[in-house]
Formats: C-alpha cells, sequence, structure tokens
C-alpha cells in the first residue's frame, strides 16, 4: 500500500462524522471517545477546513452541538451539515408539506414548515415513534398521493446504544418502499448529494477532502464515491471485518480519531 | 382470448383464497361477499376438488374455521392450507427453535414448537404487535446468530380494514431483510412450496387446479408460476388497474366467486 504521505497528499479539507468518531451515543448522552476532543481541537487550530457530516437525526443540530459541547468538543451549530436542516431546505425549495415521522427532539428543524394537507412524508430515526399506528399512518398518506414521495433522512440499518442493537431509519424506509411500490429519496450520507453539499459548505473540492468514519459504508463508502478519499476509524460501530469488506475499501483504518488527526497533520496539505 | 370452455378444460381442482374472495376481513370478524356461501357449497357438491389456500397470519387456522362457519360456510380445518401451520411443520423437521413476533390470536399453532434459546425468527402479520421495541429484539435474535434464519408467513404489502389500509407482514419482513443483511423464507403465497404443499393435499396436478383470488400478483401470479390457471376476483383487494398489470395477466377475471363456480361448473372437467 502508498505510504500515508501519499495517500494524504494535498488534502485540504477534513469531514468528520460524529456518532462513533467524536463520541459513543446512547440513551442518557453518551461518552466521549478517548482523545477526540484534543484531536478536534488541534484540527481546528491547524490549516485544515474542517465540518461535520451526521446523519443523526433524532435531536435537532442546536440539541447536538449543545450536547458535544457539554462533553467539550469546540464545535458550532455552522459546522454542521445534518440532514433534518437539509431537508427542511428541499422542502421549502419544492414547495412540499411533510407528514412528518419524526421524533419530537428534531420537529423544531421543521419550524418554518407547511405541514397542512401533506403532499410527502419525512422519515427520520423515530426511535419508539416507529409504531405500528405511526407507520400505517405514513403509509396511509403516501398510498393517497398520486405521485408518492418519501423523503428518508438517512437510510442507516443500526446503530448500538447501551441496550443493544436499535433498528435505524433504513429498515422502516424500506418497509414503506416495499409496501407502495415507490423508492424513497435519502437525505443524508450516502447520498452524493448530501456529501457534495458539505463540501461546498466547507469550500473545498471533493480531490482535496478526506471523511472520517466509522461506517465502511456510508462513510467510507459514499465519501469515494464522490471523488473523496475516506478513513475509517477502529470505534463505534467499527467491526474487525469491515477491513476485509466485499466493496469497499478505505484509504486507511485508523485506531481513533486521535490518530486520524496525527497522520493529517503529519503528511496532509504539503 | 379464448372462450371459457377452452380455458377451463381438464381442472379437476379449485383452490380458494379466503380473504377478499368468501369473506372481507375486518377488526370485527368481517361480512361474507355476496354469493360465496353457497357458491363454496355448490363447488363442494360438485365432482370438482376444493381447498382453501390462505395466507392469514393472525387468527390460528381453528379461530378462523370456526369464524367462517358462524358466516355460514361449509368449511372444516383439514380443508385449510394456511401459513402457521405449514411453518410448524417446517420447523419441527428442521428442528428450528423460533423467536415468534407474531400476534396471540396464532401463538396456539405453535404450541408444540420448542422456543426457548432461538435459533430463527418467525415473523406473522402481527399487527399492533409490530411495535419498535418488539421489532428490536426480532433484530437482535437475528444477529446474534451466525447464519440469521427468518421465516416470513406471507410477504403481503398491505390489507385493507375497516379503519383503512394496513401495513401487512411483508413491509416488516423487508425492514429485518435489510437491517441484516439477509433474504427471509416466505411460508405462504406466493411461494412455490406453499402452493405445492396445498396441491399435495388436495391430490391434484397444478396443470389440473386454478387458484381463485383477489390477490394479482400473491393469488394469479404465483399460482401461474407453478403451473396452475388462475382467476382474479373483483372483490376484495382487487383495483380496476389490475386487469392492466404489467407482469400478470390471469386467465380470466370475473366478479366475483358466484361467477367464478357458475363458469367452472359449466367447463370444467369436460
Amino acid at each position: 500500500m502508498a505510504s500515508w504521505g501519499e495517500r494524504l497528499a494535498g488534502v485540504r479539507g477534513v469531514l468528520l462524522d460524529i456518532s462513533g468518531v467524536l463520541y459513543d451515543g446512547s440513551e442518557d448522552g453518551g461518552v466521549p471517545i478517548p482523545g477526540s476532543v484534543e484531536a478536534v481541537a488541534r484540527l481546528k487550530q491547524s490549516q485544515l477546513k474542517v465540518r461535520f457530516c451526521t446523519n443523526e437525526s433524532q435531536k435537532s443540530r442546536g440539541d447536538l452541538v449543545l450536547l458535544l459541547r457539554r462533553h467539550g468538543f469546540d464545535i458550532s451549530e455552522s459546522d454542521v451539515t445534518a440532514p433534518a436542516p437539509a431537508a427542511s431546505l428541499i422542502l421549502k425549495e419544492r414547495g412540499l408539506r411533510p407528514h412528518l415521522l419524526v421524533q419530537d427532539g428534531v420537529l423544531s428543524e421543521f419550524d418554518q414548515i407547511d405541514t397542512s394537507n401533506p403532499n410527502c412524508v419525512v422519515i427520520a430515526d423515530a426511535g419508539e415513534s416507529f409504531s405500528y399506528q405511526n407507520m400505517n399512518k405514513a403509509f396511509r398518506v403516501l398510498m393517497e398521493l398520486e405521485s408518492p414521495v418519501l423523503i428518508s433522512l438517512g437510510k442507516g440499518r443500526y446503530y448500538k446504544e447501551n441496550s443493544g442493537l436499535m433498528l435505524d431509519v433504513g429498515a422502516y424506509m424500506k418497509a414503506l418502499e416495499y409496501a407502495c411500490g415507490i423508492e424513497a429519496e435519502v437525505v443524508g450520507k450516502p447520498s452524493p448529494e448530501y456529501f457534495q453539499s458539505a463540501l461546498k459548505e466547507m469550500g473545498v473540492e471533493a480531490h482535496e477532502a478526506i471523511m472520517i468514519g466509522d461506517d465502511i459504508v456510508g462513510d467510507v463508502g459514499g465519501a469515494q464515491r464522490c471523488g473523496m478519499r475516506a478513513l475509517q476509524v477502529r470505534t463505534g460501530k467499527f467491526r474487525p471485518s469491515d477491513e476485509r469488506h466485499p466493496d469497499v475499501k478505505a484509504d486507511g483504518y485508523v485506531d481513533n480519531l486521535a490518530e486520524a488527526v496525527d497522520l493529517l497533520l503529519q503528511h496532509a496539505d504539503k
């Protein structure tokens, strides 16, 4: 394999996944991953541009940033690309009035959106709100539309909390897709449009950017398909078998964000 | 199109779907479709062999037959092919111990099955039991297995009750398939094995048998792929667009079961 110097040459911007890279999420706020608070601080003090790119759709961007700041991270709302505000923009642009199947915590992102007489469905990681009744409600809205529009905030399969593995929005998106015979529009990783909006907000071209994430498919594969480089950290949802993934090969595997930042500060933009 | 005489020539056995053909199901027991009680009686008095082939997985076969007899249908348990007893046989044969994601009403079909230390998941039309918590439980059982086995009692997309359209087991099967990266084994229509078991129980070859159902894909398409003929009734979940379905063309469309039986008694086995 090429040296780190070759692999990281010309990197000017860094996209960071949040959950599993900065901290391990859980019902009660989670804990920072050792070394990550300092790693983010060092990155922000460097010449590299930094942006956070998350699929978090249970919390508003404001609540997420508040939580991270409480853990000691140097992060502000304007540093974060998140699916709910991105979807909110799309809804406004296209004049869509959503039926929202989301958790209360993220409702504030849709404050400015007309939800009367819905002409689409927006589905997020709704957790306990994925009841049979709520799924039927969303399903019926879609079935009454001539051209059903389903917008899914990410398409993750599952994530890990203290109490065990939890089904993510992708599973419920698939249920509605199958029942309605439609395909959802995904707002979030690994959608190319989503990565491109994060790059644009950072002001960096794809070939100058690197993604650091714990999800071999959503983070690494998605970023590479957009022409970016990508590192996988061995934290969060990483599994040893990811390093032998049949379709996706990261540009590098590192133990954690701290190691990734060490390498970047040593080799990038040289 | 060929005459009814040609289309029905040589039919010796009739497979009947139940919900949407015999009666319209609903939360409170449903109502018989006009003419269906008499049609079943005439069929059973004829030379034709008759078997009922359903995907009903909310009720036990005993409860379903009790309900139908109360509506006046001449039907007994041994006349019915249903997915829960079929799955129960498969579990026994293969030594599988299921985690059951089903409604209480169908639990009795699994009375004889060891459910300790599960090594597979069986999913049925569980209705309100499709909570986030129960879906996570089933998901976690699958993720802990080296080779996850998911058995789905049918793969219907949705059905209609008085209160509106309801998501069927197929949607939740797709959610678990996607989250686990596996494919479910379907016990029920349109699985070829399921139709073949019904034919075997009736003692009739596929080319001598005809399916009568309201589902263009599950009943008509599934039966035809097994070498049977199939009629669609314009009752139950029938929609006018079914007669222009891109992939499936029934051997005939009839207004209801009564018309189908009229035609069969006139033309079959001649």
